[in-house]
């Protein structure tokens, strides 16, 4: 067997070379059986919840994580903020030719200890190449399917006036961690992407679940995108409090040296819980009981006017109204 | 709101151009009520199946097919082989800064039309924009579930010596119309793709499941390292006959124009099954009725030595061993 360091083109091909990267290298990392062409999966009766994502981040490797466990724990969190248990995840790796084996080889391991970490199995998969020049060094798709074990489901049309809004963690460190390292500045402390598995949170605070009406994780577009969805959707008013909002010291600096609003920044690691308002002590306190939750905090409330519209109550005192984000501040940071 | 003719950055930035694309570009095409995190789906319970499938096919557009309809009929067919019923699939768009916007439309009708055909919806998806030079046009990724209505799936360990090998139509189509639409060939008649829903040929003998023991699609790789692939997970040896091969005069000639070997080149719409002698006439003769069956022809069988080989009885009286595809012929087949 040849032992190659970069991939070549026939890594694609359905041949012989592939059959061996596929044995040899994918299931060193991945405990995929058989490669028959669809995977068959035991799934308990009642709904299921279903979600793509293809991941094209740049660069691949970012202080806190990669592209690797950024595709598992997407689609682990897609499938989380529904109410389901992730249970399930494809691989489709989209490789150019010329890519170093060494570099497929730590991301394979990143993703076999995320998928480790969040509790599901890579099932199934795909591996296409193209030609040098016609990607950029790999990109990543994960599919996911998640159960639902307990009647849990969130959705929009459950959020109503009062609901308090909680915000599971610090904004902006994925986001920064990403341009940072594109940009080559570094932080002291460093900003860390907050990349990791918001199922492992959810967990924590999951008898709350009837009180629990809706959740969504701020990836591309930020808090301020996400909360304004929320807003349209439901044609409420969400009104959030600046100083509420929790967010390093080393994030503000770095926003502010690259001019970056870190309202509109991608988080891949924190959710926006609308809780009902008695039961939100109580969700808050459970939530910073997690690692992950240390630095959950109420930012604000659903209101029932103005409908669709999100007012921002500045630290100065002031209002000002949020939308979503407009053109593209920091392309391919997922 | 701005009509765009392009793809910009902006359209995979998560912000409003992203939501306007998505819900007046898209849903115009795919039936998408709501934009969560995941779609919810019913599943009856049972097993499941579960495939993914990344598409690179250059060029976008070829005769008989394009990308969108390759990326929806390769994964409803992966999800037929093993015996499932094609279901849900969800979308996932890679688009090169750049890409003219009528192309995508084009594209997404094709999509939506292939669905329409093969019964199955488009539940979810995701859409992310990489600069100019850093893709090529559109990679698309589908995944897919199917359910199992009945018992009836198709696993290689039921192959056993005796069974009779029917391929359900000619080899090669596909291969050689992106290769002669990518090299500005044409040939009379047009050598046209064979991409197609396996599931709708798959129906018309279902009645026969029982004795039809394992099914797979020859796509990358072509037929030779499929019936390899068997052979080897099998240790049976298969023994075909190479005059029984169907083969379309044009895509003989194009091969041989190009140097191909058509048991190598890629199709999307052809199965091998593996069938119990006593009914395979049967198969057959009803696999001949659907159009896309009339093709169909027994080329070989399944014999106990010596295993894990592929013998080709040659159109000139002698035996040739047929190994998997070595190399890539045909980079970016599908």
């Amino acid at each position: 067997m040849v032992d190659y360091e970069k991939i070549i083109l026939a890594h694609g091909s359905g041949g012989k070379v592939m059959h061996s990267f596929l044995k040899d290298t994918l299931r060193a990392y991945l405990p995929i059986d058989r490669f028959y062409d669809s995977a068959i999966l035991k799934i308990p009766s009642g709904d299921v919840a279903f979600t793509t994502d293809s991941f094209v981040v740049s660069p691949l490797f970012f202080p806190g994580g990669d592209i690797g466990s950024l595709a598992v724990y997407g689609t682990v969190n897609d499938l989380t903020m529904v109410g389901s248990e992730p249970r399930f995840i494809s691989l489709s790796l989209i490789i150019e030719e010329g890519f170093p084996i060494n570099d497929l080889n730590r991301i394979l391991n990143s993703i076999r200890e995320a998928s480790k970490t969040a509790g599901v199995q890579v099932v199934t998969g795909d591996t296409k190449v193209v030609q040098k020049g016609k990607g950029d060094g790999i990109f990543i798709n994960t599919a996911g399917i998640g159960v639902f074990s307990k009647e849990k489901m969130f959705t929009p049309d459950r959020i109503k006036p009062g609901d308090v809004i909680i915000l599971s963690g610090s904004i902006g460190n994925h986001g920064m961690a990403v341009m940072a390292e594109r940009n080559g500045l570094s932080f002291e402390p460093p900003v860390l992407s907050d990349t990791r598995p918001l199922n492992k949170l959810l967990e924590e605070v999951i008898e709350f679940s009837d009180s629990i009406h809706a959740l969504r994780d701020p990836t591309r577009g930020g808090l301020a995108t996400t909360l304004k969805e929320f807003a349209l959707e439901t044609n409420l008013c969400i009104e959030i409090d600046e100083s509420n909002i929790p967010i390093k010291q080393q994030v503000r600096g770095a926003c502010e040296i690259l001019g970056l609003d870190p309202l509109y920044v991608a988080n891949e690691g924190i959710f926006v819980a609308f809780v009902d308002e008695d039961m939100s002590k109580s969700v808050l306190e459970r939530l910073r009981r997690h690692p992950y939750g240390k630095e959950a905090s109420i930012i604000g409330k659903v209101k029932k006017s103005p409908g669709g519209m999100v007012l921002l109550n500045t630290e100065f005192g002031g209002t000002r109204m949020l939308d979503m984000l407009t053109g593209d501040q920091l392309p391919r940071i997922c």
